[in-house]
């Protein structure tokens, strides 16, 4: 395969912008306004150090983990993200195939260009699959979605909180972005479709919508997109399960702070519940996986990463650019004396400015 | 509109000055010696982080605020800037009739080059509008000043106290920075005019100078350049109704504080008088504007943006630029789960310096 | 000599660069992966100011310390760093000779492309040699060469503990690194050697690895590659002499912390012990061996500044490189008022994050 | 006079290095080694904000200072730079001249193009001047030296004591730096000069030497070079009377603290002794001067600035150099709101990590 050239992210993504036109490369790069925490996300990695255990038997190495009682390979998921058709004519389909094929867990947007059910098709029986949902006005067009997701095997509900409205991208401003004709949102009629969801605005979620939500499935809850250790704690009293520490690739608000510096609030606001806490944001290098386990994620998830591969490479591609962040991971694991997810304990990592020097 | 186009204040920043003559670029856009208090009015802002609130009721967002008892529609005014005549053939009154189409507050230079009757008959009757006075040696001079702004409906005097003498900015020295012959300071007699006010000095003013205002006005008084909290305290010992925390757009003293840094200190200080807090310097983006807001100020002023509006679009760029800021400021509420200026308190912002990591 | 117009290390790199071929450099210059603890290696020394003392007697500096029991001329050491020969036809030897002209130790890498015998021999008798180790799963390979390297008058088993597998550096990936035919990895036989040491991975090496090695020499060991202050007390525990901290010059794990930054914390940990505590990973000028002293380390080492002296000018680049080290350490002595070793003294060296500003 | 266009102390840098020979700005510009605290001289500054005072009567400003009991017109001297005749055919005659015309204080260095005697003449009676030494190993060479600086009325013997040799400039070395054979250092005869000098070493210097040198004169003594407050302690028992706070331009020891760093480190030391304390290195604007002087220094001293004024305009030039320096000083004590020397205190600056935000 020719790709196997490409050694790293930062690779596929170079690879990805010469691929895409500029109508597709100005929706998924971006991040909002002046991109300042779009860098942050990835330099706030960077403020933390790894200090490695030696002497440590690492001759196995096991990567699985549990998720809301589900078991992966690994703890590398794909986040959500929308219209994958633009990446590739494969879009959702090969992501789904290449989620199953690594053992992964795939979280599909509501803003699919694949329907569910086709995307269900693809990841096959065995595979983990949650569905990140939007809850809309109207009440009913929720239900169908839940429903829908729970027939076709989807695992969790992973309701993303950040998004009142979508944020200011610049250059999908310039580009004036739009959806091409030959592809269409597909959990939804044309009627509800593209201009209606966008113009009519993406929802009036508060806490009592995820009570209404909770009362209308037992699939798990997942929240997406919190930030506040307040909020996390209020989540604690709503019987959500899982918290997605992320700034949704800091494309809402620019200037929040990076999702790994967020993350330490959030753990130890839910320590003692039963709630799990994973993190989204800026994952570009298997030390970055280490470091917010570490830090407490139970698990990351991967968004843009998967659309470069797709443009690469279709599903071949999603798989290469999690076989890289899985090799990177598990070597840091070698090296760092830790031959499973348990021993990726807090004390090996620190923030720089808490180094005793 | 041809300048629609331009998508945010850095963009009208680049027209500007691709438009603007060397001559009152080298004005408009410097900072004082070597420009890093300039620099870092911008970068300050980057050093806060804005924490989001999710799951608030955002469907109605109200960005309404008092100032001194009247209301305006956003917490986005115009700081005062000298000569607008040199932007734009409208100048002033272009201004003007933007800020009142825009329901903000005006504050009108005392060194304009449209006259405070002008200005005022531009601004129309229903819309607030403040003056910015300097207090000259000659009483006369300042009591004639004050006198016609009261008649003419200004409702604040915003008493400039950072300049007891003009700062030094290379740009303008190398140009020999000069008025045009077609334009003048309209407030002023021909006597009194250009090159005497500006070789005798701006003025002699200290505590008992404000006193003194105090004493020949009922208008309210707010004192802009404040950074210290020593001078807040004294200035609570002055029957003053505000304080603008201001370094000027840093054409002052070099160094100095960006002005969101000073904020806090002087809010601080005057906590539990009824003296107003505001901010201006370096204000660029709705999460700029959000910041401010939530360390304290009551509402934020834009200096060089209104130049570029004008200089770019006459009236209509000056509504384009607040427009975009408001814009922006509107989705930072609603993203941060504000929904109106009340609710925008300190803990959705931490320094980075600050955090819990 | 045409290279004494070389004037510091850094200088020697660009000429090396200059000389040697891709697949040479692509294996001797890169860090692991995005290379950020390769740039902070360097960087982190700058973080550390120097308080110079005056007005001290200088007139006689003496450099030399004793490691382990025996005294060489300055506390300037050679890390080990594998296959020689790829800089300079004599490889190995020429860096023995100079290590014994200089009057310093030597650590001979395992991998060396000459024989521990050869190394010796040029090494002579009166200098000082240490071997590094890896710990093979076959104990026969590992035994075989502690016996060898007993016998040619090694005073010490350099023990590498942070390479429980190879790091990942991109350039040696792209260019699919290869020892070229005409060498070979000069210790082992050919069936042990290259691809078959390779594959099979270095070493499964555990606390008790270290007791048996203990159980079967004499000789002190030294483990190199320890970043962690609880591993330096686990150390204490194994009867072994002493600690390289080291981060393998920023090759294995991304993000480490600089060697430098986690000195301090090893030196603490092992106080009281008669471990004795050494550094290498990014030494480039003489302020940098004064502030590792200065801090707690016995001696510095260095490993790719010898392959560049090495390809530039052989045995004599290698002298040449150690002679510009030694000088800019001397003058440090002089300028901070330090005649000795034992006067390098920890409040000579503050973080600047410490400073009483 | 054509100079006239240039504007700030920078662009006397770049048209003084655009006139000189690469044989002379190889030796007036290098910093130490890699330069690091040459370019932290500079920025350490603006880690320091001016926090201004507003409504002070600043109409009239008096920057004079006492020194050692003779008062200067403003507090910013000369440092003692050697071999000025590099720069222009007046040299240190012009030097002293400018000093004379600014009101200020010459301080000369002893290894000067042009003799004590000479330097006195165009100095001037009326005129403050120091003299710089270096203390030899033989006595009566420094005994002659201070006796001729007695008696041409210099005030002050400025000792140095952070050159116990010459620090390594790499321009210098790849130039070979020489004194050109029409010039010559003036204080010597041709047998002790040049080549003797410097190979000869400078000095053998401690504190006893002090005591000494102290015996033998009765002119105060300032210790130039000093940074650690142990050795201001000890300098207190020594019957000195000044301490000029230096790291010589960042020329002698690389990554030693900015001058402005170490100042009040000093400071608090000789708290309560009648011990004078200034500054040099890295000042190039008013507000360094007024940092300087908040922090606790006196007067602070300028090297480099005077050679590029020498060079591209010889005494005007000086004379210009330090009317831009003194102006910008002037309007920061007028911004600032002090209108006198000692209004200038120690609140009026922060260090930035220090910010209450
Ligand atoms: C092009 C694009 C589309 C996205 N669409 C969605 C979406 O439909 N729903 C959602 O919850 N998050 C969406 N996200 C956010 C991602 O789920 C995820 O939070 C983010 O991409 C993680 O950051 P990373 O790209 O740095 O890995 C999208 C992100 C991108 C880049
Ligand atoms: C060209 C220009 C002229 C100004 N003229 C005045 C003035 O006449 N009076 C005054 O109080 N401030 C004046 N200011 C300062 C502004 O009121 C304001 O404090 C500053 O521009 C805010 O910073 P900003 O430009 O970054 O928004 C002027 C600023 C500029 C850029
Ligand atoms: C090309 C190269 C080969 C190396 N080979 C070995 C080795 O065989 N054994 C070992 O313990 N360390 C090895 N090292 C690490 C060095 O011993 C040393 O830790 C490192 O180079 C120090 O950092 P510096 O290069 O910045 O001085 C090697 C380093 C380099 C650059
Ligand atoms: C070219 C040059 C020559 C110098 N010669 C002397 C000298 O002879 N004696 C001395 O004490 N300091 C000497 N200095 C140091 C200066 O006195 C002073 O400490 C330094 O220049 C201050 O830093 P600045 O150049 O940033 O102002 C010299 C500095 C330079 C740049």
């Amino acid at each position: 395969m020719a790709t196997r050239r490409l050694i790293c992210l930062e690779e596929y993504e170079e690879e990805a912008r010469s691929i895409l036109d500029r109508n597709t490369w100005g929706y998924y790069s971006p991040g909002a306004i002046a991109e300042y925490t779009l860098r942050d996300n990835l330099q706030a990695f960077n403020r933390y150090s790894i200090f490695p255990r030696v002497l440590v038997d690492v001759s196995l190495i096991d990567m699985s983990v549990r998720l809301l009682g589900d078991t992966i390979d690994m703890p590398i998921g794909i986040s959500p993200t929308a219209m994958q058709c633009l990446a590739h004519p494969d879009g959702e389909k090969a992501t789904a195939r290449a989620a199953a094929r690594m053992g992964t867990c795939l979280t599909l947007s509501s803003w699919s260009t694949t329907s569910i059910e086709e995307v269900a098709e693809h990841n096959g029986s065995h595979s983990l699959r949650w569905f990140q949902l939007y809850v809309y006005k109207d009440n009913n067009l929720t239900i169908d979605l839940v429903r829908r997701a729970e027939r076709e095997g989807f695992k969790a509900l992973v309701v993303t909180v950040d998004t009142p409205e979508s944020g200011t991208r610049f250059p999908e401003k310039r580009n004036k972005f739009y959806l091409p004709p030959h592809l269409k949102l597909a959990n939804f009629s044309d009627r509800d479709s593209t201009s209606l969801l966008i113009s009519w605005g993406i929802s009036l979620l508060f806490w009592d919508g995820i009570d209404w939500l909770r009362s209308i499935t037992r699939l798990p809850i997942v929240l997406k997109g919190i930030l506040r250790a307040d909020d996390a704690r209020e989540a604690m009293k709503h019987d959500i399960q899982g918290i997605l520490v992320s700034n949704h690739g800091a494309r809402q608000l620019d200037t929040v702070p990076a999702a790994i510096d967020a993350l330490s609030g959030i753990v130890e606001a839910v320590k003692g519940s039963n709630i799990e806490v994973y993190l989204d944001s800026g994952i570009r290098h298997g030390t970055d996986v280490f470091k917010a386990l570490a830090l407490g994620a139970r698990c990351v998830f991967i968004g843009r990463p998967v659309l470069w591969g797709l443009a690469v490479n279709g599903e071949e591609g999603v798989c290469e650019v999690l076989s890289i962040l899985r090799e990177e991971f598990r070597q840091a694991m070698v090296l760092s004396g830790t031959p499973n997810i348990s021993s990726i304990t807090k004390d090996l990592v620190m923030h720089r400015s808490h180094a005793k020097l």
